[in-house]
């Protein structure tokens, strides 16, 4: 392909907004890493590959052959056609559109999850992306996210969660209070992550099955959502900063979580 | 001050430059969480501080009366002036320019610390303001930053550090391989931070004096630094991902450190 102006162009350039991200239920994943744990992970909601000449013979191993081998459709575009298609500067020459999954939170609760991490109001991309890694990393079962935060489809998202976003399910659109009533009826503890906690983490007894409840990055959580958490738990600050940020604080308490597992 | 291009204007605006921080030793620090830090806890660094009329009044308790308190400058600058000052889009009306500290490691050394990080190649400016602001809140004594890594002193890190760097001692320009000697010379012991690690993070020994050693966020630490290093240990990854990123890895380093403290 290599005319940047065909239809086809423009609708993958089209998914970098919310409205036809919604509408298509397909979103774009740019740059390798991304690709290559989309192929690895997700084969079945890969729709298109779209590699230049030259990503073609760099990423042959990493993301062409287990493409191929998965029966994916594998395209060779210009540097020209991919630039217009991505949203991000850096797309290393590699793009793929992608099928968002669209786990429920009964099919995460059915799975007996032992460590959840909910985000109530997450605006940042960076953040949202940040998180999804951490808890990918910390083994945590599944990201739940409400409807209040951030698209975790938008380019900036996907890209921070360096491959994550195909490691673990992550549920969106939710309405938190539901979401609260419905853990705890599953016996999932919430666990409100707030600076205004009584229980330091090192107390928290993290032991049994448990949900980190995270706010907003600037004013926090809603009062209404952390008095209806079973707990609220403080990351201890022993300097003089005032918190953490929010991708931070919800790495740590998913790391203190790992280590009671 | 109402004229936007008058020379005072023209030198704040050029502190987004790197060389000219570098020839004047001073920065411009953007925002009311940094500036209200810096009027805390390091006035007397405080050059001038600049306040749309609007953000007097708002910051008035914050910002304006400890800063004449501290008989610092304080100027109300129009709007327009603020903008044409600022480097970030949102500086909220706040505006300091300060004297860049510049402890040196000896300095650092003669306080006896316990925990300290080394950021050896680190490049972009949110991750650097980010591990200041954990090792901040973690306890740390220090950040020592190598000449090959950003400036901490750029409006970003600044930004992102969200005060920190104005709470704990940020040593800059430090050769790697001459800072590693000299730790081990004072007795502290030198940790490299690295996926290659055979040391699992919650089996390291924590209980003496210790630096974090952390690498490039994109090629990790180069192998003769590693080598160098006490011991390399690995933040455990339990799920599916690669990595966490340098400023999670940093901070849950920082937060285990903490808690042996």
């Amino acid at each position: 392909m290599d005319n940047p102006r065909s239809d086809r162009v423009r609708s993958v350039a089209a998914l970098s907004k919310r409205s036809v991200r919604a509408r298509t239920g397909r979103f774009a994943v740019e740059g390798p890493q991304g690709v290559r744990e989309a192929v690895r992970h997700a084969p079945a909601s890969v729709r298109d590959v779209y590699l230049t000449a030259e990503a073609m013979a760099r990423y042959a191993a990493d993301i062409v052959e287990p493409a191929r081998a998965a029966r994916l459709w594998v395209h060779e575009v210009t540097p020209e056609v991919l630039a217009a298609m991505a949203e991000t500067d850096a797309p290393q020459g590699v793009l793929a559109v992608v099928e968002a999954a669209a786990p429920t939170l009964e099919d995460v609760l059915a799975g007996g999850p032992r460590i959840l991490v909910l985000l109530t109001h997450v605006r940042d991309p960076g953040n949202a992306g940040t998180v999804i890694r951490g808890a990918d990393a910390a083994g945590a079962d599944a990201v739940l996210v409400s409807e209040a935060s951030v698209d975790v489809f938008s380019p900036k998202v996907v890209r921070s969660t360096a491959g994550s976003l195909f490691h673990l399910p992550v549920v969106t659109g939710l309405d938190v209070d539901a979401t609260l009533a419905r853990l705890r009826g599953a016996g999932v503890r919430t666990y409100a992550a707030d600076g205004s906690g009584t229980t330091l983490l090192p107390d928290a007894d993290l032991s049994g099955p448990h949900c980190w409840v995270m706010g907003n990055e600037a004013w926090g959580l809603d009062d209404a959502v952390r008095d209806t958490c079973d707990e609220v738990v403080r990351v201890p600050i022993h300097g003089l900063a005032e918190s953490l940020n929010l991708a931070m604080a919800a790495t740590v308490c998913l790391y203190a979580s790992a280590a009671h597992r």
